[in-house]
């Protein structure tokens, strides 16, 4: 084993970034160590896993945000979603109970980046064997990202970024066979599974991305049935959406607002629908003022289209659902997990100013746990 | 009575308006008189009242609209809706069977801008003595406005213009008691319909008009809880929603969109719904350029709202039981059915840009059948 950090490293915000952020604007701080007794019903957990989202630059601002409250400058760590694997339970000697935890367990859950965390046992999930992410790391080792299921699957497939994808895309997008979808940032976390859930509905589907890397992965390994680069201007953007989707687009998938969503709602067919994701375009504006102005709206009403924005918790009571079906996908093969590892918890604010600069496909991990050498 | 004009006159578009449209841009036109004698099927009808409609706008371009083609210039009618007397039916002495039509009936129909029209019987609809407007009509003379439901109603609040405004309302707003409901053009046709549909739903209802009398009309006469004048620039438009719906908007019924749609997306609750009806401030911009761009889209992911756009045909199976229920809601007090009448097929065109420019309040139609003296 490599040696532990003999601090409890953390992360937090030094300061709000003007724009898009950069790594000057993180910092990293040594955390109280935990105490060294735990109260009842506490957990040790050590950080295995980070998640780096869009949605976190909304909470890189003062005062409340849309979904959390901004971010504290120099302050407690940032928080996001996690896997981290339990060091030590309440009681010593504790064994688990049913449907209880055990040393050795991977879970997830909501937690500061910081290398060790004492957490309520309720306020995780263990990571459930019986969709095999259990077992393929059962020796303690990162699951390879060759295995379907590893426990980071559970930051992105798995998680909140899968279901993100999978319920909208069912919900509100209500893709028919032969139908056309369309998804933007289409080789994201989000994205990359939104579209492959639409195919698997049966849909002819396309989707944009930044980079000939990435338009290779959505045609190559994605499965998609064309792409386009979206930094071409609005007038060949236009163009090339129209020369990629003759028959029009039925389903839009939006993750990112602004010039691509003015262009396709010029694209959308007769009763369309257009799931409100999110805005990634625009999270990084300097004011509201900045922010892109939609000019072709009116074919909302023109087009008899539908506009729905969603958080995750409106199909809360159906994440177990939803977590089966893509885990059935994953082992049948018809859904591809991209995953880009980033390795290193020292990495964390690099990883974060990368995805907010596109600079990744598929889903952005830190892997904070030890590789066994 | 009056005389009758010799010639069968029309309207028709001289040229394409840039911006709101002038007198200049239409003209008057002696068009053929109707052929002696009917073709099997047919009747001829004398125009009675012409409804004048801000969807029409879109229609004084060239080229196919959203809805339908551009009119012609300088050659056929521009054609619209309106309700027109039967005045002959094919085979002299001709008797209504049952459910036809009889000499003096009024129907309501998709025809030209024209005196005279001969139209098939199968084409247009017979006004409906049950919902008591043949009744009041009976000794051909216009009803007065006084009257709940008059022939011209049939244009307005028993018309496409009130079918527009209920199914909607109700079905896209999905309005719940206690809500906040806000319209905008709440003092036009279809919004002073819309946000009394509300009412009748228990909601309380606010709104946006244009002058001073439009906002007294609507509190005095239309039953709102509340209305301000849009006509105040962005940032005291945002200050004054803020303090008129303290609670947010539940429910909005858009018919101008630009920066009224743009302000109001900052003041939506949560679960919101926008009933996206019109974009009457966007109809006259010289070019799509000219198109205002709304920067709040990303106000439908946070608050997950949703945005629908419709045209009536959406709810054709149903317009029967929605003008039922429009006429109960006459009949019992509980909608005041506001028209300004305009009279005279010479003030068509005066009327259509009275319309565009805010000039009216409720319903606009104008009456072309002589008034008895």
């Amino acid at each position: 084993m490599a040696a532990k950090s003999l601090t409890n490293r953390a992360w937090r915000l030094k300061r709000y970034p003007t724009g898009l952020p950069t790594v000057d604007d993180f910092e990293i701080f040594a955390a109280e160590p935990p105490a060294a007794a735990l109260s009842a019903g506490e957990v040790l957990l050590r950080t295995a896993y980070i998640s780096v989202d869009p949605y976190m630059r909304t909470r890189m601002k003062a005062g409340a945000g849309y979904l959390m409250d901004g971010f504290e400058l120099g302050g407690k760590p940032i928080d996001g979603f996690c896997v981290a694997k339990v060091e030590q339970i309440a009681g010593a000697g504790a064994s688990a109970g049913e449907g209880g935890l055990a040393v050795g367990d991977y879970v997830h859950g909501f937690l500061p980046w910081r290398e060790l965390n004492v957490a309520s046992a309720a306020a995780v999930s263990r990571i459930d064997g019986a969709l095999g992410a259990a077992d393929a790391a059962a020796d303690g080792a990162a699951a390879a990202t060759a295995d379907p299921i590893s426990p980071s699957a559970y930051l992105g497939v798995l998680g909140l970024t899968g279901l993100s994808a999978y319920f909208p895309a069912l919900e509100i997008g209500q893709p028919q066979p032969g139908e056309t979808a369309f998804v933007s940032a289409a080789a994201g976390a989000v994205g990359s599974i939104a579209g492959q859930v639409f195919k698997q509905m049966g849909c002819e589907v396309y989707g944009s991305a930044g980079t000939a890397e990435k338009l290779a992965a959505l045609r190559d390994e994605l499965g998609f049935d064309g792409a386009l680069n979206y930094k071409v201007g609005a007038a060949e953007l236009d163009a090339q959406l129209g020369a990629l989707c003759p028959k029009g687009i039925d389903v839009y998938f939006d993750n990112v607002g602004g010039v691509m969503l003015d262009t396709v709602l010029k694209h959308m067919n007769t009763n369309g629908r257009i799931i409100c994701c999110g805005a990634i375009s625009q999270y990084s504006n300097a004011d509201d003022e900045a922010a892109y102005g939609v000019k072709n709206l009116f074919m909302v009403v023109a087009k008899q289209l539908t506009m729905r924005g969603f958080l995750l918790h409106r199909w809360q009571d159906r994440h177990a659902e939803g977590r089966a079906q893509l885990a059935q996908w994953l082992r049948e093969g018809k859904l591809a997990h991209k995953e880009t590892i980033v390795d290193g918890f020292d990495s964390v604010a690099e990883a974060m100013v990368s995805l907010l600069n596109g600079g990744n496909t598929g889903k952005l991990v830190v892997r904070v746990e030890q590789q066994q050498e």
